[in-house]
């Protein structure tokens, strides 16, 4: 195969009737695949079936002198705290465990800052002038999300094979109105890296201006890994520590694709102070989040070496999924010079670069053809690429036969759409 | 036995000094018993243990064809928007399925109101000169709490046999300003009262000045009867929609009390249009709360003729706690008339009202032989209680025995605190 950009216009337009082709022949056949989603497979839910049956007796719901079924606990049962600890490398005292969201709980953090400002504010975030979040991309969509919807203005800092720009990063937190910064930092969400041991020491060392500045450190794929060993990480709430920064940082990770998506258990880790801090505010809320899913959790993981097990698991039935996509783009696609990505050995993502200006016609041709993949433009702030290039694919819930059918129209589209660009149809 | 106030000084110095030996006896037995919150006692947790095992294989965890373990269904999962219907008389798409705790949902409501509006406000609440909640009192130390914590001004209400005081309700929410009311309206917390059909129905009628005013109808003991029959309660939503309010009341239930306290599933009723509007914003906090929960307690409650099966178990052990409260009080207390107290047929709670002035005095006295009640002032906004006399009585976690104990220091304490203030000691 050529590349586009070494064909005449008249090979250019012989290859477009071909994919053109190509393109309505897959149309005709009334596919309804999804890639849109970090959605675990059935089978992966299969896995941890034994989960569901780790508690069967009152006296297994005790946790010691516990008993996880009532009131009480604010901050987790005590073998959960020291399970997310071991996980996370942190201590059981800097753990706050919660119920099966992470996201409700940093969307809680937020609400509060605004609300009420975090330990460190001089006020509210919400009496603020201004209130600016620094936000990796391409990045999550529901980290950008909740910023939005709290009115701070998003700044895009652009990712890097090490992790975000940190140049960009040190000079904006040198303004005041730069409160917070939202990153993955090990499989990032959706470029799949890994932040380097540079890049998370100059996260702790961070001098911002503003006193109560916070990272949200979304540990979202710690263990994550479907390719090769577990890469370990390390614990960003002590460097933060030894920084001189204890109360910067809100680490959070969750069982979503450990155990149940629909039914995990989650932790926020922070400094003792934060989590005092922290514990006062949601004594208001809550009694306590579910324990009895806690105790469940812990009896059935253990601990992290067993987890990491687990994890091997979720691992073989997702490896392959990641290959087809691989395997795919690098015998359609590379050849043609029109689009590059990464190759990411953990997490839930492959983040695809289509020709700049043809994101959103990828993502419409696709959908006109029955495969639905993350909105174009979702993994930037406001939904605006600039580049209008960036797609997220989500190879996980599909089986690998639906996989395969969906990266066939998805190599076609980027086919065709670049075409379309190149011949200005 | 003769009521104090027909006793003469030097027979009042008399039993002074009988009372103050006997609660110096009482002390010295270093007693560590609680009744200060609502907790249920080991043996309701058991009562409810076939839970623990309603899911057990992967076939097991579908609602239809949504499979509970993975993410999607943010307002729930169908069978369990079906369930709460059924149990509030309201429809299944009025329903948002929670998580553990009812608290947090209407935490969520406040801080969203608070932070962006309801669905008829003119404008965030925190951009009001002022907000005021209306407090029903005695009422519920956490009601009281959030609305404290978001800045609101607290007017208490009082209670009366048939609920809040409607014709103050009615003046106050004249004021627009007044944007909230808060009720507990079976068995209430802690009077225990049932709200009348003409109560209710003056809620649904009210005609606010402020057009996003909004009633927390904390639903939390709508099938919580321990002693006869369960008693019909009307939907307050269908109530409100008739009167032409459909979007003013928010409802809450949960299964604290009737599953597990530390592992139950909860949920807010509303108009369609409310639910809509929060569907938005929790879309942006979360995926969906614990749906593997939600199908683990619809497959053991089945449905509200089920539940109400089971919570005659609960009564059985609830009752026979009650009634050692009664009986106390009715021998101990009620012939010095230095007391009141409320006799409920459901709830949790005996809402007693001491001497006025002698409330702080008798929780100390208990506190110090080793009783720990609910603080006193607990159950007004700000922790004043006017009269320094409502004292709120939870007997549901301590073994009779225990019981009895903790009631016997409660009734000597009563009297000590009594004798003092009528001697000016």
């Amino acid at each position: 195969m050529t590349p586009y950009s070494c064909m005449t216009t008249q090979e250019l337009e012989e290859q477009y009737a071909a994919v053109l082709a190509h393109y309505e022949h897959l149309k005709a056949q009334g596919l309804n695949l999804n890639m849109a989603r970090g959605k675990p497979a059935e089978e992966q839910l299969n896995l941890v079936s034994g989960i569901l049956t780790m508690l069967q007796k009152p006296e297994d719901c005790f946790d010691g002198s516990i008993d996880a079924r009532n009131y009480g606990q604010l901050a987790g049962l005590p073998c959960a705290q020291a399970y997310w600890a071991d996980v996370l490398g942190c201590k059981p005292s800097q753990v706050f465990v919660g119920g099966a969201a992470s996201l409700n709980m940093m969307c809680d953090v937020v609400a509060r800052a605004f609300s009420h400002g975090l330990l460190h504010s001089p006020r509210p975030w919400c009496k603020e002038e201004k209130v600016k979040f620094l936000c990796p991309v391409p990045g999550y969509d529901r980290h950008f999300q909740i910023g939005e919807f709290y009115g701070a203005e998003l700044i895009p800092i652009p990712m890097t094979p090490t992790g975000p720009d940190m140049d960009m990063v040190e000079q904006y937190v040198k303004d005041p109105q730069v409160k917070m910064i939202w990153v993955v930092p090990k499989y990032s969400n959706p470029d799949g890296i890994i932040f380097s041991q540079e890049t998370i020491q100059r996260f702790a060392n961070l001098k911002p201006a503003a006193p109560d500045f916070a990272i949200i450190w979304d540990n979202a794929y710690s263990i994550h890994e479907f390719e090769g060993d577990y890469v370990p990480f390390p614990d960003i709430i002590s460097m933060c520590e030894e920084a001189g920064n204890p109360d910067m940082v809100f680490e959070f990770a969750s069982t979503s694709k450990i155990t149940f998506a629909g039914g995990g258990i989650c932790c926020m880790a922070a400094s003792e102070a934060n989590i005092q801090y922290f514990t006062d505010i949601f004594g208001i809320q809550m009694i306590s989040y579910d324990k009895v899913n806690q105790l469940r959790h812990v009896r059935f993981l253990k601990d992290k070496a067993h987890t990491l097990e687990i994890m091997k698991g979720h691992a073989a039935i997702m490896a392959p999924k990641f290959k087809v996509v691989s395997d795919y783009l690098n015998r359609e696609i590379a050849p043609l010079g029109i689009a590059h990505w990464n190759d990411p050995k953990g997490g839930y993502f492959v983040s695809l670069f289509a020709m700049p200006g043809t994101a959103k016609r990828v993502w419409q041709l696709c959908k006109e053809a029955g495969v639905t993949l993350t909105g174009a433009g979702a993994t930037y702030p406001y939904r605006k690429d600039p580049d209008d290039s960036n797609l997220r694919i989500a190879p996980s819930m599909p089986p690998v036969p639906e996989l395969e059918k969906a990266m066939e129209v998805l190599c076609c589209s980027l086919k065709l759409s670049a075409l379309e660009k190149l011949l200005n149809k």
